[in-house]
This record gives structure tokens, sequence and C-alpha cells, in this order.
């Protein structure tokens, strides 16, 4: 019984556990959905109920799904307080605690739902390949984050001293002129904020030549890693 | 008589075949003008005349290529059945589905001649390589693309809790935030909606940091990818 | 007496040459500077006379450079006609056309005075590297230039079909959509147009996820185009 | 005693050292965040007093350490007229300079204070390699920002052109087209100023498919320099 258990949650060399692990995450889908929908303002009461009643199915599935996952699991205590064991416990714990309670006040706790979506990762071989790529990565990519953070926080106290007296109510502190830093050196600019005299406006010529440079780095380290860590796999298959 | 169409229509090592591939390339662009000028609003009939009579032209003229290669085919389904073939047949088939019908009804119809369009890559060998490229990072490809589409959706959650309450008209559900998400996190930034609160700009100033990362990656499989399939057809020739 | 003009002019392994070199430089980014402060509005009489001395010094000056240039050269039609004597042509040219004649209606006639600015590539060996890795790269370039273009045309119609009705003032027509087009696919997004339909947001969407891999290979051409022809000139120094 | 001093304030590889360079670490994001703080409108006195003591703490702290370090030095000179010496001075410097003067009159000389946030360069062996591959790198840079800024005049001017008569407001000479090209070319496209005449349009539409690729260079130089100094160290380790 427990092997054929086992065989079903942890494998995917048969047809069932396919089946089983497509009905996943099609149930993942499903709910994450679900929970799109509901944020829609002015809903009908019966689209909410129906929309409830996902959210229950879903919630049972995915609890029967982890009590089998411990049941299966060489080692009990190790698997519940893994990563994925305790996504499995994030994706179904918000609905067992608002019960009984006021839902609009425990609503920050639903962001916890979220994770169901992380258990996605399971069944996504290849997202393996993504969070080893940076594990290899990963002194490389904090260390020029550090770079990038110094540099937008550079030209945030620049723009403050070029900008404040002429815009005091977009530029009015460091913590206001980070907002239109970042939105600049990542190239978003949603043209909320933007420098209005000279001084402000070389500042920012000179800033985005030399930082588009540097915050684009992160970017190409992840990139290689990712050919790295991919490219031996290919070959294996 | 077979033998001398398919020298024209299926090689391209002879003057004439040079010169037919050359002819339906211009008919292709001059369509695409033809397609394009006709959207313009205030045209006058002397106007819409002339760009009915060049529209006739063309779809003669491709009609007749479009015979011509199944008559010379080897294996006449595989070749209607094939990539190519079918966007040879939508290509005119727009045109004699809206004969005797009310045009104005079968407007969205019109789209399928988009498809002529596609005919350019029949007469380009360098967008097979294109081709070739893409297939070969086919697998990368739509794991990253799930990778990002993951990190959007997260995006667009985050914001709505942030900013739904802030700006209820431009986060009214999480379809809205997707919007947000998915022009934040490609730089976009048209600028129609950007979180004010400050609790929505810290989390949007983290999310670029790590989004656009993850969002590059497709981009630099693609690049890569091509590199390897343009690279070894340069040194042949 | 050639040989002294020719070492001055043609070489840049003596010091006087050198010092030449500086010289012209500086005098092509002077009547750079000119030119840009020219069309300044409500400029006073006293500057518009001193920026007129500068022009004609520095066009007096070029000019005898051009001479020199001639006189010095061994094949005299060839250097004429080749990519820099023509700049070098078109630098003094606007000038002397425009003597004795109206010089408001010959103004669109001034834009060839920025070929001066090209004249910059003559003095600088690192800028022949630069056209060097165009030239390798130039089929490439062409041929994704094309695949881009035909993305971008492809946006085109779609906003077109989505937004026409709900926006007739922005797009009116497929060359307005184009417009948006090409500022939404290289991520510039003024916010100037953006689709506001549901249909247009989520075609916007999914253009955004295939269409930035495709936008960006072009780029990436170029930069490993360069890195190979840059690399091997840095070990010979 | 001096070899204490020296063990702890030059190496990293005993525990008191590693202390130390943590403490010193700590003080500088502090300062940062104190001087961050400093720029909010409104501040209660007492936590302008509280700010102004952290302010003195950490100037005490990090003039000790100056002293100490030139102490230490083997050759006294070379350390305080060094990058990092230069760096240490600046980042204590503004404040003895405005003891018993207006500080209002001084406010620009606090600009200097950023130089404390350099700092952080000593302590951070990755930040070296970054240093050691803009080193590197230095000569190419130059260049292609050379290519870029020459790319980047002529858009100016070029829309000048054509958006100076359409709307005299925003292009009224050509450093304003300076402002706009810088904005457009990296893509950040805040939306202040964008082309609405047709031969503007199709003038930024040529800009970008050309300009694009030719900005992103530098930033693939800059990647490609610090992947090539980053990869051996990470073998050494």
């Amino acid at each position: 019984m427990k092997d054929t258990i086992k065989n079903i949650v942890e494998y995917n060399d048969n047809k069932l556990s396919k089946s089983f692990a497509f009905f996943i995450q099609f149930l993942i889908v499903l709910s994450v959905i679900t929970f799109s929908v509901e944020t829609l303002p002015n809903l009908k009461p019966q689209t909410k109920a129906i929309l409830n009643s996902i959210e229950v199915f879903c919630v049972v599935v995915f609890t029967a799904e982890y009590l089998a996952r411990i049941y299966v699991a060489g080692n009990k205590p190790k698997f519940i307080f893994s990563f994925f064991g305790l996504i499995d416990l994030f994706a179904i714990l918000p609905f067992y605690l608002s019960f009984g309670l006021d839902l609009r006040s425990l609503r920050v706790l639903r962001m916890f739902r979220l994770f169901r979506l992380l258990k996605l990762v399971r069944y996504n071989r290849a997202m393996r390949h993504f969070a080893k790529a940076m594990l290899l990565a990963k002194e490389q990519i904090i260390l020029f984050m550090g770079v990038t953070l110094v540099l937008i926080y550079f030209a945030a106290i620049g723009i403050y001293y070029f900008e404040n007296e002429a815009q005091p109510e977009h530029f009015s502190s460091i913590f206001d002129s980070l907002w239109w830093s970042i939105v600049t050196l990542t190239t978003v600019g949603y043209g909320d904020v933007y420098p209005i005299t000279v001084g402000g406006r070389i500042f920012t010529f000179f800033i985005l030549l030399i930082g588009l440079g540097i915050v684009a780095i992160p970017t190409g380290i992840i990139s290689s890693s990712l050919t790295k860590v991919v490219e031996p796999d290919a070959e294996e298959e």
C-alpha cells in the first residue's frame, strides 16, 4: 500500500503517477485562476459560491496529497521542514486558519496562498535547473546586486540635490529620489517623476550612460550561469 | 513542362527562378503596403479602386503560384498540409471567402491576410536559420517563459495587495495588476499605471531588481541559440 | 614638401602629425558645439557674430585640410569618391553653397553639416574596429532587422484590430499603430499611446513576451561581432 | 602595538579584524541611512538631535580608523594620496569643514559625504574584481561610449529639424533635443517629450532600430570583461 502511494506521489515513471502529477498541476493552475477571479469587484453571489467550492475542493486534494507525502517520506521531519514541505503546508494553511474567524481581518494572511503557486516547482524538472544555476552564481549575483544598489543610492542623492528645490513635491527627500532612481536605472521610466532642471538632466545623462552598463551585469551573470547548467543536461537526453 | 515550372517555383539556382522569387517578394511587400493604406480613414473612392485592383492582381498571382506549387509537389497532400502550404492557402483564402458576402461582417476574417506576410519566410534562406534556432532552444524557451510568467503573476498579486485600496480604479483586480506587471517587468513603463503607496514602491523596487534578470533570460537563450545555428553556416559560404 | 604634408596629414607616428590630428579633432568638437549653440532661441547679435567667426575659421581650416589630403593622395579620384573623402567634402560644402543665397530657404541643406561630425571617424583607430565589426556581421544584422520589422508590423496590425474602435484618435490606421509598435517593442514606452481594451492588453502581453527576445537579437549579434574584432587587436599592442 | 593595529586594520584573517571590518561596514550603512533620513522634510528637533549624535559618533570612529591606517602604513604619503586614502579623507572632511561655519551655505559641500559610501569598496573583495574588470575593458568602454555619444548627438540634431516647428516648447534647441535623445535611446522613455510629426516619428523609428544595438555595446563589453575577471578567481577558492 505504502509503495503504491509512493509510486504515485514521488516518482514520475509510470502512467498513474504522471496522471496524478498532471491532475495536481491542473488544480494549482485552477486555484490560481480562482484566486485571481475572486479579486474582481462586483462579483455575483452565485459566482462567489462556485469559486468557494473550487477553493474547498483544491484545499481538500492538496491536504490529502500533503498527508500522503508525509506518510511515504523516509525521514518525516526532514520532509516537513524541507523547502517543498513548507510550501506544501503554506499552500493549505491559510484556508484552515481563516475557518471560523473573520475573513476580512485575516486578508493579509491570504498572501500565503501565493505559496501554492510555488508547488509548480516540484513538478518541473526544468525549474530545478534554474535553482541550480542560481546557486552556482549566488555569490556573483549578490556582489553585483550590491554594486547596483550603491549606484542607485548615488543616483538618488545626486538627483535630490539638483531637483529638490525645483520640484519639492516629487523629490522631497532621498527616499522619494530613490523611487526615481530605480524607475530610471531599470529604464522603466513611468514618467511620474523626471528631472526638469538643466543640472538634473545633465546628471541623469551621465548616470544613464554609466549606470545602464552596471545594472545590466546581474542579468548577464544569470544568463551565463543558466547556459552552463542547462548545457550538459541537454546532451544527456 | 512540369520540370520547367518546378525549376522556376522550387529552386533558386537559375536566373528565371530568381526573377520569379523576387517578383513574388515584391508582390508580398506591395500587398502588405496596400493592406496598411486601406486602413487609413477618409480614403477617396478612386484610391480605394486602385488599392482593390492591386489586391485582385496579387491574389490572382498568389493563387497561380499556389496551384503551381501543388502541381509540381511530389507528395501533394504533404505539401498542402505543410506549414508553408497552409500559409500559402490562408494568404489567398480570405479574398475568396468574402466574395458575394457582406464584407463588413467578415472584417475579422481579414486578419488571416496577415499570413500572406509569412510567405516571406519561404524565400529567405536566413529565416530558416531562425526557425532552426528556435527549434533547438524550444525546450529552454518554454521553460523560462514559464518562470517569467510565474514571476509576472507574483508581481501582480503583490502590487494588488499594496495598491488596491489606494488606487481602486487602476488596480481593481489581479487582472488589472497583471497589466501593470507586464508593462513594468518588460521595462516598457507607459506610465498609465504605477504604484503610489510607500509599500507598493518598495515592492516594485525589489521586484525590478530580482525580476529584470529573470525576464532577460529567454532573450539570452534565443541569442546564444541563434549564434550556434548561424555560425557553422557562415563558414560554409 | 609633399612628403612633409603627407607626414602631417596621413600618418600618426610623429609629434607634428599628432598635434595636427588633435587640432582638427578639437575644431570638429568646437564646430559641433557652435552648431548646437546656434539653435538656441533668442541669441544676442554679438553671440551670433562670435559663432559665425568660429564657423568661418573652422571651414577655412577644414577646406585647407581637404585640399592637402587631395594633394598628397596617390590616387586622387579614388580619395575624392571614398567614404571619408565625401564626408570631408560634405563637411564644408553647405557653407559655400549658402554664400550669397537666402540662408533661410537653404536651412534643410545645413543638415549636411552633420557629416562634419563623421570626420571624427578618421582619427580614431578604434572606430575602424567598429566599422570592421559591422562589416563582419552585416548579413546577420540585415537578416534579423528583417525579422524585427516583420514582428513590428504584425504587432501593429494586431493592435489596430483591437484598439481602432476604442481609441480611433490614437490608432486611426496601421501607420499610427506602427508608432505604438516600435515604441512598445523597443521598451521605450513614452505613454502617449497604449492599449485600453482587454483584448489589446492581452495581445500586448503576448507580443511583449515573444517580441522582446526577437528585438534583442540584433543587439546580441553586434555585441559578439565587436568582441571578435576587438579581441585580437588588444593582443597586438 | 603597531603590529596589533596593523592586524586589525589591514588584514582580514583573524577574528578581531573581521569584527572590526564588520563594525565599520555597519557604521557606513548607518551613516548612509542617517544621511537619507536627514533629508526628510518636517523632522522633529529630537529626531534631528539623535541623527546628529549618530553622525558625530560615525565621524569620530572614521577619523580614528583613518589615523590608524596612516600610522600602520609603510609608505605614508603613498597611502594618503591613494584612491582609498583620499576617499577615507573625503568621508570625514565635510564634517570638520562645516564646524563653526554656517551649515546652510556649505550644503553643497555635504555631497562629499557620499564618498563615505565608497569606503564599502575597501571591505569587499568582490568589488576589487569589479575595479579590475573595469580597468581591463577601459579602452573599449571609452571607445564605445564615444560611438554612443556621437549617435545620441546625431539623434538630437535629427529630431530638432523634424520637431522644432511643431513643438517649439519641447524641442527649442539641440540641447533640449539631447534630453529627448538620451531618454529615448536608453529606452527610459519618461513621456515628457516625444515626437508628434510624421517625419519625427519615422526618424525615431530608424534611430531606435539602429541605435539600440549601438547603445547596448558598452553593456556587453562590461559584462564579458567581468566574466573573464571573475571566472579564474572562482576556481581558486
